[in-house]
């Protein structure tokens, strides 16, 4: 008979165990759709406070404000993490055009690259080199680009499915075109904006001069993408055409801010801390609704959402809303410095960083066993149109936590239009949809239910 | 020596065979992504010709442009096929208010359902007795009714994960509501709009009177959901306010139309045909880019895409653009009442009338063996993110075809926006999204090119 309610037990313990996860998730979900908050906290960081570039006066709203909802969870902790962040500033606005011929112009949209230095108050004016992308700048050479605007022209290929993929194919462009043309004398940088679209909106982002002495560093900006088309067909009209840029961006001290956590403290083992991560800051031409407020709502509800449904942790769940991941990772480097200096066991992160779209899934950066793990859960999520389990690179802010038997989590939204809104004026809230972002919320809360539920693989906890 | 080929020839075909779906598949998500049409194409119905109500002008002129596409694309044979459908007329703008004592009135957006009979010119104005779905009506009866506007006020169920299911619990208020309503003396019926959104928006859609005399039908509109709420609401202030609405829409007699049909004829199999379809006529409010202008772009770019990319298909690929599926399904019943009669043989037919958001997938309604096939071919499209092949409802307007053997299939984009837009001003060109329409005429393409190759389960083609 023994036997008989050991092989009993272990029949329907799996089964119990399989219903109390989709009970779970069902009310995570249930919760999310009916009840959600986050549409409403995001309307609140975009439209009332807006863009929130690091050092700005709106990056420190919004660092209060997402205290105070954090405040208002009754969570077992909240507090702010001092972190230095850089302060660029952009400066009146910027203004372009190229000329044909004296008197012949056409104004074209352009905005500073992230980090750039300004022009000279009166513009830069020169003749223009079109490349696609870095390696034909270095044939090139000093002959073809001393005293020349480099014209980094690789658009991103509309073949490839994945979009960030594309995009991490020419970003290199912008971050390092600067710093790599005036090694061959150019006289300043225009970059097209790496959207897929054909637009009028100029796609800024950050740069880099790396380690080369001031006096050597030459202004970036990027164009829209119809302005690229215009400025690459003019050039084979009339290579001899001139463009004029001017921009008044600059770099000002380092200034004091904030990454914002809340935490629940785990009832068992409250020493095992599993991170669930946004970035606070944005660029600051649209309102950094999906890069990266999406992000930073669904984060903070993932907390009210195990709430709200009645769900205890056994481990410590702490959201961290990272400032200045856009230009300088401060934020991100600051809370696994302060992670490592006190010792803290983190088993988990897990981050929003890909905007607000309809989810469709996770990467994980982990070793095979915990992926093993990770893909049982997988139909769990089916239920929810959530298919998608791959490895791979899981965000920016949480990389500098990985260590050996961390388990780095991305939520992955459609990607499809993710590149029509980031680092533009045309990141704005209308373009989020409440039942989208909800989904991503609930997507999360699941995965942060069902890791808090099994720990890491091969643990006993 | 003999065996020894025999597992050869076993082992290698299938491995080529699959490697050239792979090439093939992909040659088909590059034209479309690198150099796709519908998008235009669909600027031009939507921009260019606008909403296509069944028996209107845009109707008329949406066949013809269709017609001069399709004959651009260096088919077999291009033709139309007359269907006689009906035609209704919204007439002079609606107006609605309530009222909550003599003089105190709030407007609220209101339109027509598709097929109501007008109210007097002077309008019609009510007591409002609110419930939650035809049961509750049937419940309350003659007494509670009599004299009244019956306002159905069931909302939509946002936990309900794939919209289209939360859409047809529901429905049956807006398309029955008029008529069971009339049989307790309603003299008038108010419905909330079939959307997860609270917006000023009316969503119109087909309604039907069955075979009630004319003069026991009462007039029926769809209000807002912001609107519902606000009547709601003040219901529960003051049970007797009273609703006031007008519309002079009216039903004319039918008239001839068309389907647009177009086709590629097999070079091997000839008569199996293989249809490709969507409906071409819309609702009036917007300009029916979602519903269902994507659905006639990525039906004709399938064509385009297979003669792109050098594919010459076996079987007979036909698109049929099918007239009046929101207000009669005449196109459809035409198309399939004349295959009967031709005796043709239809074995496969897809339907995109989901919207042109991204693809998740395809329903099949077909047989399990006919399913199994399919669903070996789920590998060759998750490098794509389409993971979805379910059984089910695949559309309207392939339905009258359905058979013993026939495989009928629906293109599954993402829902969640579907009904942001569904019948609604709010149906226009701008809320379409390049890349997706694409992505979802790539994966039609490469399902009919699977077809094409692998033909029914337990066939020798």
């Amino acid at each position: 008979m023994k036997y008989f309610w050991i092989v009993v037990l272990l029949i329907t313990i799996p089964i119990y165990a399989q219903q109390q996860d989709e009970k779970q998730i069902r009310e995570i979900y249930k919760e999310a759709l009916s009840n959600g908050k986050g549409y409403t906290w995001l309307n609140y960081l975009s439209n009332q406070i807006g863009a929130r570039l690091s050092g700005s006066i709106q990056a420190e709203k919004a660092v209060s404000y997402t205290k105070s909802i954090m405040d208002s969870l009754g969570l077992d902790k909240v507090m702010l993490q001092p972190v230095k962040v850089p302060k660029w500033v952009r400066g009146i606005p910027e203004f372009a055009y190229l000329e044909s011929s004296s008197g012949f112009t056409n104004n074209v949209p352009v905005r500073a690259l992230g980090g750039s230095v300004a022009t000279p108050m009166s513009g830069i004016k020169a003749k223009v080199v079109e490349v696609q992308g870095i390696e034909e700048l270095k044939a090139l050479g000093t002959s073809e680009i001393e005293g020349k605007i480099v014209f980094f022209n690789k658009p991103m290929d509309p073949t490839i499915i994945y979009t960030f993929d594309a995009y991490a194919k020419v970003a290199d462009q912008r971050y390092s075109g600067a710093v790599e043309a005036s090694k061959y004398g150019a006289v300043g940088v225009i970059v097209r904006s790496l959207t897929l679209r054909l637009d009028d909106f100029p796609h800024t982002g950050a740069m880099s001069y790396g380690d080369i002495p001031l006096e050597n560093r030459i202004p970036a900006a990027a164009i829209s993408t119809n302005g690229a088309e215009l400025l690459s067909t003019s050039l084979k009209l009339n290579p001899d055409i001139q463009f004029f840029f001017r921009q008044n961006c600059k770099t000002l001290p380092d200034v004091e801010s904030y990454n914002v956590i809340g935490e629940i403290r785990g009832s068992t083992y409250p020493d095992q801390i599993m991170v669930v991560g946004a970035h606070l800051d944005s660029w600051d031409l649209g309102d950094g609704s999906h890069d990266d407020g999406a992000g930073v709502v669904q984060s903070m509800e993932v907390l009210r959402l195990l709430k709200a449904t009645g769900y205890k942790p056994k481990r410590t769940i702490r959201v961290v809303l990272y400032m200045n991941e856009e230009n300088g990772l401060r934020g991100a480097t600051t809370y696994a410095a302060e992670a490592g200096k006190k010792r803290e066991n983190h088993i988990f992160a897990l981050e929003s960083d890909s905007g607000g779209f309809s989810p469709r899934g996770f990467t994980f950066d982990t070793d095979q066993g915990n992926f093993a793990k990770v893909l049982g859960w997988k139909k769990l999520f089916e239920p929810y149109m959530v298919h998608f389990f791959e490895q791979g690179f899981s965000g920016a802010d949480i990389g500098p936590l990985k260590k050996d038997k961390i388990v780095l989590a991305g939520l992955r939204p459609d990607s499809q239009r993710y590149f029509d809104h980031h680092h533009s004026e045309n990141d704005v809230f209308k373009h989020i949809n409440k039942r989208e972002l909800e989904l991503g919320a609930a997507a999360m809360a699941s995965l942060v239910y069902l890791f808090d539920t099994y720990g890491l693989n091969n643990s006993n906890n």
